[in-house]
């Protein structure tokens, strides 16, 4: 291999070594060992230990390397060791970071501690950065853009331009595109790196800058900004207030991280977790996030029982009836948040131009007759190879019933993700045991009911 | 609004002027109404017309910005599309692409024509590339990787560095980083474009470059790539072969789709829909793509009906029995649904240092205890206010079944990801009908045998 050390093998003997340090107040081992170390691999090191052990090995480090490992620490071990910090102590690596990071953190904060955290910034420009972006809610473009980018006057030439970059330097940690403003700081466009290093001195910015490029509104959605740098394949994009001016930019990180989130935060409302819980969280954590949707579930198929006690007369005459319950309830289930899994990803997908609701309606019908009309035939062959061919009738109202829970299932697998998508409520919530329990309860009433009319 | 034109709004009827157009062949209007905007959004207008008016469209465009709104077409879009043009033809568009996108598109040619296209491409260079690109799997670090990257040798000045900026500038649209080599073409840093920019003329790389930076190695899995840049916050990452040559590199826009592309397979696993489809292919490629785990639940549940077989002399005797097997099932389903996303999301995030498997067995069996003992609570009282409280038997055959029901079910929910994850299958694919089914049998018998033993 041509390079050490990278990427750095985390390795219990080291934790081992690292918490003797500690103990033995051996600054100089930390420091050596820690030396050109990335600090996310620093902060995967201190997520393992103690409060003081983490306090006292960012101690040691410089000011510049603590707050990146503070940024990289999971939120739960970043809540508990900012919690042990004075005031001080928070602000002197507040002002290390990057404008966005330092506000995430603050807002984590009890709001007293914010207050004297941003007393304590000694940087009057980083602490009014953080009061101005602190104002934006978290979920919008205001409240994922960084204050520190290059801006160029129209104006400038180049010389000035690099001259405002080697002001900027130490807070701009990566450049991306310069923007350009007009006098009233209103953006007007940008230039791009590759070109300011090609350009001659001399050359003015207006004479080379690009004027059609697309921009966010400090008030728009995260996730719509997260589908726009996606859809134009942009690694920083200017965000703009309602009059047009220039007030920070948003990188491609920080989107990674809304895109990620949006995932993981689906993927638990598809399976009922309702907060977010990791494997990691105490016992009592993860069982409080699952109990609510659980209890629900039961409450639903408490009602599918009910169901079952007004057909009571009937399972009494043909407990056969019974056998084929769990059958009537699996499919309805898994036909409903496959409906709804579909409408999701089209819903998250958005193309500019969308069927019409009554055609996209028209299609899921069309989908759920042909797929139901299969599934019949499965369980009619299934019925009569177990229960024998005398019992053509009863193979038939299990046929019919799949074919009219797979309806209507699908009905309510496409219409539930839709309504909640109008009422702003996250979609993915309709995948998870809602939805299924819904059709467990519809499953056994379509069911019951074909049978009651179709059996003598 | 201090910009116009941006982001492009795509209405029906600009839709509607385009077709005209390419019917009059009023080429004029394509070029001028067309020009500035993003190739993304033509790529969406393209989405929605026929092959041959695309087809008209982007031969009125220059190739660069038809290469690019190429890419950006909707992949069935595009497989349509590129069928009906000639090897040539393809080869005018793929010698304007970055070579990585290039070859995704190559790839999904069929084989012959693979071969036609690349022998059609002009430019040596950019065939050169393709071909050793083509040899990488599409799913690794060198199937990801461009060969367009700026590459400096560690003995140049700065000034012959911005030479050999100027002399690629016409094929790396994004710079990042340069990439230093030795005379062997072994990776041994990299400079940051600020470097570049701030630095005198005269200044030598090796006096400037960072040594130690992050890379990839060509047969490393995209996820883990993904896994990387995600945790270093990095745009590009430098790619090396075994000999630690430096042979390409992997930007932020390559990563972001494989991210996304995981969440969306994920959710598809994890809804039981067993191929990539989406809501606007057809009705048979949908159902096709739904029914094989329709057909495996139903098969299942069949298993669950054999099961209730078993006992129905019991049934037969407690009606009511069968009254509570839709809750039985649901939360069996439920539970294991739950379990397995909470591992499917420890493994996404791997972190540096994991719990022992007998340590998060242990924890995941208190957690169902807790759990179970809730609902089970929660059962009892449901069937008491439902059957009067003469049935306090009944209630604790359910509550017990319930315990026994959560207790196995957080077992199966667990254990199927492991070990589907050892096996290199997507774990995801244990949160769909595969667990809910089993669990639908597990609660079946774990409710019927406690009965059994229970019930006079």
């Amino acid at each position: 291999m041509s390079l050490e050390r990278v990427p750095f093998e985390l390795s219990k003997d080291y934790l081992d070594l690292v918490l003797q340090a500690v103990e033995q107040h051996d600054d100089a081992f930390i420091r050596d060992t820690m030396d050109g170390v990335n600090p996310a691999d620093i902060s995967a090191l201190l997520d393992e230990v103690d409060t003081d052990e983490a306090r006292y090995v960012l101690d040691v480090l410089n000011n510049e390397v603590s707050a990146e490992v503070i940024e990289e620490l999971e939120e739960d071990t970043r809540k508990e060791f900012l919690e042990e910090l004075e005031p001080e102590e928070i602000a002197k690596y507040i002002v290390e970071m990057e404008s966005d990071d330092a506000v995430d953190i603050i807002n984590d904060l009890p709001v007293k501690t914010r207050e004297e955290v941003i007393a304590a910034i000694d940087d009057p420009e980083s602490a009014a950065h953080i009061q101005e972006l602190m104002r934006y809610d978290e979920d919008c473009a205001g409240g994922l853009m960084a204050k520190e980018m290059i801006v160029a006057n129209i104006n400038w030439t180049i010389d000035q331009t690099i001259e405002e970059i080697r002001r900027q330097a130490e807070n701009v940690k990566k450049i991306y595109s310069i923007y350009v403003v007009d006098d009233k700081g209103k953006l007007k466009g940008r230039v791009s790196i590759k070109k300011i290093i090609l350009a001659n001195d001399e050359t003015h910015i207006k004479d080379i800058y690009e004027d059609d490029i697309i921009h966010v509104e400090t008030y728009m959605d995260e996730e719509e900004v997260a589908d726009i740098m996606q859809k134009y394949d942009l690694d920083a994009v200017p965000v703009v207030n309602l009059q047009g001016r220039l007030v920070g930019r948003i990188t491609i990180d920080d989107v990674i991280d809304v895109i990620t989130d949006q995932a993981e935060e689906d993927r638990q409302l598809m399976s009922g977790i309702s907060s977010d819980v990791e494997e990691d969280d105490t016992i009592w954590a993860i069982s409080k996030a699952r109990l609510p949707w659980l209890i629900i579930g039961m409450i639903g198929s408490t009602l599918g029982a009910l169901t079952m006690g007004v057909f009571e007369q009937e399972l009494d005459k043909y407990v056969t009836l019974v056998f084929f319950i769990p059958m009537l309830m699996a499919t309805g289930g898994n036909v409903g948040i496959q409906s709804s899994t579909l409408i999701i990803q089209s819903l998250t997908n958005r193309s500019n131009f969308e069927e019409s609701l009554s055609k996209r309606l028209l299609k899921m019908l069309f989908t759920a007759i042909l797929t139901g009309l299969v599934l019949a035939l499965f369980s009619f062959v299934i019925v009569l190879l177990w229960k024998g061919s005398d019992q053509i009738q009863f193979a038939m109202v299990v046929g019919a019933a799949i074919v009219g829970v797979t309806m209507l299932a699908s009905i309510m697998g496409t219409i539930t993700p839709l309504v909640l998508d109008k009422l702003d409520v996250n979609p993915a919530i309709a995948s998870g045991p809602f939805i299924t329990t819904t059709n467990d309860i519809l499953g056994i009433i379509v069911y019951l009911a074909i049978a009651n009319l179709l059996l003598p």
